[in-house]
């Protein structure tokens, strides 16, 4: 009752929650569900994952710094060691790091603003059904109009192009660009920067192909335009891979990442940036909760478990058991498509009618299973489990999908 | 070596910092440090309050939800319920709640997008000397030129009036506003919204007068312009009342809130709502890290714990104290201003040399005492402790900072 | 040397021109030129023709008034009629008519703030390769980056579309713009208007179909969008109609014209719009010299002479006379496209090499015709002649261009 | 009936003007009006001038240039060494010449671009009450809130300073531009550029101290900004000298000129702009009708006329003798202000109601004069008559305004 209306998952959910524990939601009547939802991709490692719990506790029971700005903590340290070493040195990158505000929106603002400054160009080439956030300058980089409607905001200095997949399957989307920056009557500037999500997860669980990816990164080389990879939703292992770009085996210049970075929901963000680009001045982009003590601690202890449990294998394992499975299922229906990358799976079902996800996943809540939707129309069902999940679970998820979809078409 | 050269508060206080406890903070090498920081004023009850410590140590071994989004939970409820009876019914006050992503910067993004969606309108007013936050909308309403240095990107539909303080402290600001709506050929639109702060912290503890504010707030009334007061920094209990603006006894249409809120230095913010300004349609203004679990049941019991030590009346207390001593110790320097409300106080020494105060700030923390410096130049030494420190190691603090005034000078 | 470097007619025609008489330029030593290049299209009728001119001295010898503003006088009352009489009625169009300050850019700037404040949107639609002038509104939505280059300015509110030629010809560009406006996630707001130029002239006489016309006004209708027809260049009888849309069938909600106005090359401008757009109040858009009544007495006459001459069969026989001689004498080179309509022809020898235009024309000027190049590489000679130039003149013009180019290559 | 909405003085002065000469109006009942307009001040030298006449009637016999864009004419030429002769050089002034399209409004969109190019700055400084035209541009630098009206439109870059006069008068505006730009935190970025109007004519006759301008030619010094001065409508001799400026002893970096320039009423606009800012690529503002070839041949008459007659001196003389004589019939009014300068005098009854000089300004013409209201209410009756008129139709004038006043208070 006293909150604003902008409350949003509780509609879609409207039971209370009282705990939770790894891929599981109980709610006050004691009623389980199965998490396809997973903190809209910040729970990868599941809910109060007791690893991570035990040293966090551990943590804040000895009084260790709670909140500590961006002072030099051991918390911070240990992080930044293990995210070197285990994370930057295998895979031979370079990066500065920079905490910001804790929330990928920030981290994106942040990486927009250093690629500005860097170049000394302003205008962002962001694409269409791109997702970056709601303040200022991350929506203005956000392609769905719900969020503008009715404000009367300017949003300059931001051109989107036409994503790969998703918008106009049938164009040359990288011709389209290269026309766009060769031509010098195209009305449009060269960038600072293009802002990527390799796979489009509120956009519709939209894949870029790893060609595509080369060919933008080819593109931002020719024209010394810097490529901002967003990494909020399907960095952190979700696409079985640390980072979401590595298959394509392009390096972007920077990266934001958020959500899952912390392994346990804890607010936390992280920009990735090559170190010759680090012109920023000292508190210069600054927030009073960059650099979260507790998401450090959970987050050193991920990505111990991470290389432990061969966790990059294990993902693939389960992509591709579930996406078997769904498409074994709905081979049915030809108008369903079934689009997935690891543990980010979208059953779009736009095509028979737009408005029939949303319907099904009301179902499926009512069957104990969590899931939301994505898309323009919100015509996708978004499959975005733990990463650790029993393939059991998953199963069990995917069947409740299934039969709603097979009960209702 | 890894971390962006963006880092700052690292710079100033260059050691490692292990362990803090209420007002201490403890190096690496066992040093303490009186602490009259507390994280930018995020921690108002100290590092670690035992108290909240224990509350919040209970729900995360209980596997009680840790990431929820906006999704019910007991933990949002019970918050939800308290602060209401605690804070908004007491003081005749009707506001529904908007979670944000946990930043203060991401609770003015929004306050100035529901502004603008409310009324149509899309110029804010902002102040001289004002900080609002880092991101494009939040960082178009701060005042201090350094936050945008370098960085080619438009900030449009802000227009800066004079505060009413550090300034120009002789000119009538509010005849000046005044004439600015009411001239129609000023080249200036009527606002959305006018955004204060009632104390400008990071603008150097520059405060408004009761009698300032209520005419701003005459003018927004007469123009229908909403009022949205940033009470990040000297809200949650810092000038001796919850709200800052309690004394002047305005009512804001819209209250932005984060640093202390959960009084434990956990990220969360809030918007404050009147409720017929709800024009937001559901998710419109999302985030994945709105409504932080755990600082929801670390606010709870601090909002007890206020009540239980009558917490304003502590902080008056002390503040009269902290003032009286630096007034009478310092009174010898005529050019030195001190200004302060509640545990915010600013020891101006500008008119002096606007660099010493950043060098004294050096002096004091090799002396054992963490404080920072605010204003247009640096210029003011911020005195910020925790709202529960003794009063002994108040004025320990205090005498660190006196002494060094006097050696340098 | 006392003239800003911003002068560049004069660099590419370095003599100075005394008299002119219809299609002929004279320079100070006598020689004379035929003139391929019109006032760059302000100069439809010739220079100084006799007919207008009588009557031009005739009105000035009387004390007519000469400067109005928007008064009323004879020489307006007059002017709208046979405006309405000879072009409107026949044509079964009907629109109201605004003078603005006289220029091309000014007739757009109003054509652009009317739709804006007609649709309450702000976006305006422009295409690749359009040309609309030089003030801050026109140039935001002029394709060329050179007018632009180290300006530090803001141009939000503009998207540019894919023209249908001269941009990506291989692209369904209507299927493009579809796309982005129904796709709610395509980061484009739906515009108040798109603004159209038939024939893009300084864009390289790139010639839209009647076909795609015909769909953008029907994207147009469907979501309630203005089409905005900047007939500058190429109106008043350039294409062999009075208006360069008549052939297509399609009305503009909004249509610009100048140059070749007033037929006599004196500036004038008009904004022709659908009476129910009419949301002007009064001296909303002003400006000292709108109305020209010297133009308006030599645009009477020009619009009684086109009518008598039949001028629109006559440009069209001649265009067929032009565009067959050039077809036939360069048909041995592939990689020249010539591309006209009526008596504006563009030359494009930019896939043989983009400066080769430049350079021929230069050879011309020496041998006596005077023209000039349009094109995002300057890389297309364009022929814009008197639409009264003798057929004798005409093949002259021609002969030294063919020559020009068959020397040079 | 068939024009837009938007025509404004055919509203004010609703009968059909026929012809003019000098100082004189005639309606097409032969009525006779003294013109105290002038054509909005287009007309220093009034209507259809015999000497200016004569030559414009020879030239265009002569089948001389018309319409030459920017190419070189004996009639360019021959004016730009008057100017150079008669103006510049005995003022000991250097400027280079750009010749825009025919409008105030372009010469000001130029000077703006030119000033952010230059200074590689974005914001432009204007002022309350100042009026600079109709395109995007010199609207964003328009105080008037009319012109804007259900718009929208963004404006950004352009911050509104408090003007000397007719703001808020006991303001010390230097010194508040002085803290905008000296204080770090001020919100306002140093600007590009400050744009003045020496007397505010559209503003309401609001005119600049000397000492007030030396001092914003000091402030432009001290933090390397451009000084625009647009004489569009104080310029050309309007004041009792050539430039509007002369009198303060200024210089300012770039002059708009515009409405009078030619002399007689045609459409024309320069730029001066001094020699080392000229970083304008050759066409990068262009236009059409920029050098109008009518324009040159009647200004270089004209302005051999001023030194003939004597011009600044005879404006100084009947100012001198307008002044006084209102002065003194209206000396009984203590509310009712009179402020001129040369031929620009504004008698403002604002303070006893600001309807008012609208409904006098229509008792006058009733009377037989021509004269139209100013200010931000229309409040002020603004006498600007050819600067040629005689003292007995001055007088007779006056009269007829000091009558209509008298019998409406």
């Amino acid at each position: 009752m006293s909150e604003s209306k902008v409350k949003s998952y509780c509609n879609s959910f409207p039971v209370t929650f009282t705990k939770a524990k790894d891929e599981i939601l109980i709610d006050d009547n004691g009623k389980k569900y199965i998490d396809f939802f997973a903190g809209a991709g910040a729970l990868s490692y599941g809910h109060n994952n007791d690893e991570l719990k035990k040293d966090l506790l551990d943590y804040i029971k000895k009084d260790y710094i709670t909140h500590g700005l961006d002072l030099q903590t051991p918390a911070k340290q240990e992080f930044i060691k293990i995210f070197h070493k285990n994370i930057l040195e295998p895979r031979n990158l370079d990066y500065l790091m920079q905490f910001t505000s804790p929330s990928g929106t920030n981290a994106n603002e942040a990486a927009m603003k250093l690629a500005r400054k860097y170049t000394k160009r302003k205008t962002i080439f962001s694409f269409t059904g791109n997702f970056h956030g709601m303040s200022t300058g991350s929506l203005s980089i956000t392609g769905n109009s719900y969020y503008r409607e009715g404000i009367p905001m300017s949003s300059s200095d931001v051109v989107f192009m036409p994503f790969e997949k998703g918008f106009m399957d049938e164009l040359d989307s990288i011709k389209y660009i290269e026309n766009i920056l060769s031509n010098p009557s195209s009305g449009v500037d060269i960038p600072a920067a293009m802002i990527i999500e390799t796979i489009q997860a509120e956009g519709g669980v939209n894949i870029a192909s790893s060609k595509w990816l080369q060919q933008i990164r080819r593109l931002c080389d020719q024209y010394n335009i810097l490529l901002i990879c967003d990494e909020v939703q399907v960095g952190c292992g979700r696409t079985g891979s640390f980072f979401s770009f590595e298959e394509s085996e392009i390096t972007p210049d920077i990266i934001t990442m958020s959500k899952s970075i912390s392994g346990y929901g804890l607010p936390m963000s992280i920009v990735l940036l090559k170190p010759h680009l680090d012109c920023w001045t000292s508190g210069q982009h600054n927030g009073t909760y960059r650099g979260n003590q507790h998401a450090f601690v959970t987050e050193k202890k991920a990505l111990e478990l991470r290389d432990r449990v061969n966790l990059d294998e294990i993902v693939r394992h389960k992509s591709e058991l579930a996406m078997n499975y769904l498409i074994s299922e709905l081979k049915e229906f030809d108008l369903i498509k079934i689009r997935g990358k690891g543990l980010i799976i979208g059953v779009d079902i736009g095509q028979i009618d737009k408005n029939l996800a949303k319907k099904i996943s009301i179902i499926c809540f009512k069957k104990g299973l969590v899931i939301e939707c994505a898309g323009k129309f919100n015509e996708v069902l978004k499959i975005l489990p733990s990463l650790l999940i029993s393939e059991k679970l998953l199963l069990d998820g995917l069947k409740i999908i299934v039969r709603a979809i097979k009960d209702t078409l």
